[in-house]
């Protein structure tokens, strides 16, 4: 468990910390969330890494879970690191409203959020047709986009404060990742990523590179990435960790 | 994960409302908890199921997930019922204590409860020398024991009352269940069973009966019912249920 959760940006827990910030939440009453939802993310990496999903050797740089011990522990971590996120968010110090984080994460990692995403992406690896922009649109939304806005509400929703506006911001970084991760997929180098590339292409899957061309997808990601910036305007100047999270979700090499 | 949840015994789901019944909840402000407790039931069996782990092809008279589907199909069907397990659990209609029910659902299906004892018993599996009566019992206490002491207690969490009676009751039971369980895989009809028996014969596995022999388990089993129904001395008459649920544990034939 402590190694599928080791040498990942922490891109979800530095959303819950900046949104906690944005909200006057000092980091010790936000740190389980941001851990929580590092685990809930861990958990889903592991399982999709196996050979009955995307079957990846490789995850940050190092052997996949299951490749590194077997199957078994793979299945039994990643349970595990799902029960562990929710414990995480029953800390006292995350304050009264900590249950509606609970119910959001539940949520947002369920049938109708984040496993929905992967159950549709593995449905697309088979389907005789390739899907269509709003289809893989629907896909990420759930298999990133779910868990993006999460984390970047949690402070508010901890707050009791209006997430709406973070939510915004949550929706067009969670599509810029993913477009993102489509552009590395071609583009990247195998060794700064730290995990196979190319696998789209060559199981012929539709991309948002392959529906809008290389220069198609990035001119895409950039303007939403000024859409989440903009979407952080009613913060001012204390969004500007979160504005430089956002240039540097396209930005990345990994 | 509709398939995965019907047809099995609704054991611990029973516990859930029967331990609210003793506490004078009713069953509409208990029923959320019962069913969040059979919906992680089920993903812990969908995922046990699979090949990788106990790989079996048959549960509840049924072909298992991964059988009838495939295994992403298990991997993600189970995960999402652990999602909704604790989206269940955050219903408002459970009232003020169902955080702590949720803090206990995650301690008792995590890495040092149901998840632990999964991990111990594949180990088993491989384990050069077979297991004693003492390591036997901590693997039990963890994949059974645990869930059925949430189960068994959680009426009392959601009145605010002493768990301590229902604790015992439930560490008694999930034992003797566990006994009968490895009884039934050397002298159940696997018709009945709706499952595939003597595989830990097979295996060559420790278990109750090759430890205690038969007879010595049958005793012990019927002792542990005996210290059950003693536990619930202190709710009277209004416990006439779980007593009855108590004596079905060992006098099942599935």
């Amino acid at each position: 468990m402590r190694y599928a959760c080791t040498g990942g940006k922490g891109l979800r827990g530095f959303f819950v910390l900046e949104s906690a910030a944005l909200h006057g939440i000092a980091p010790k009453n936000a740190v389980a969330a941001a851990a929580a939802i590092e685990a809930l993310h861990a958990y889903s990496l592991v399982h999709d890494d196996m050979p009955c999903m995307d079957n990846d050797d490789l995850r940050r740089g190092l052997p996949t879970v299951h490749r590194k011990w077997d199957e078994a522990v793979a299945v039994l971590a990643g349970d595990a690191l799902q029960s562990l996120a929710f414990e995480l968010l029953t800390d006292p110090a995350l304050g009264a409203n900590r249950l509606v984080l609970v119910a959001g994460m539940a949520r947002a990692a369920g049938a109708r959020g984040m496993v929905l995403g992967q159950a549709l992406d593995i449905a697309a690896e088979t389907a005789t047709t390739p899907l269509t922009l709003e289809q893989i649109t629907r896909l990420q939304r759930g298999k990133t986009g779910a868990l993006f806005e999460w984390s970047a509400t949690a402070g508010a929703v901890l707050a009791g404060a209006d997430p709406a506006p973070l939510a915004r911001f949550a929706a067009a970084i969670g599509l810029a990742f993913q477009i993102t991760d489509d552009i590395l997929d071609v583009t990247g180098d195998a060794t700064k990523a730290g995990k196979r590339l190319g696998k789209d292409v060559d199981a012929g899957k539709a991309t948002f590179v392959s529906l809008l061309g290389l220069d198609g997808a990035k001119a895409r990601a950039a303007t939403l990435i000024d859409e989440a910036t903009t979407a952080l305007a009613p913060y001012g100047a204390k969004a500007d960790n979160l504005t430089a999270a956002a240039r540097f979700v396209i930005a990345r090499e990994s």
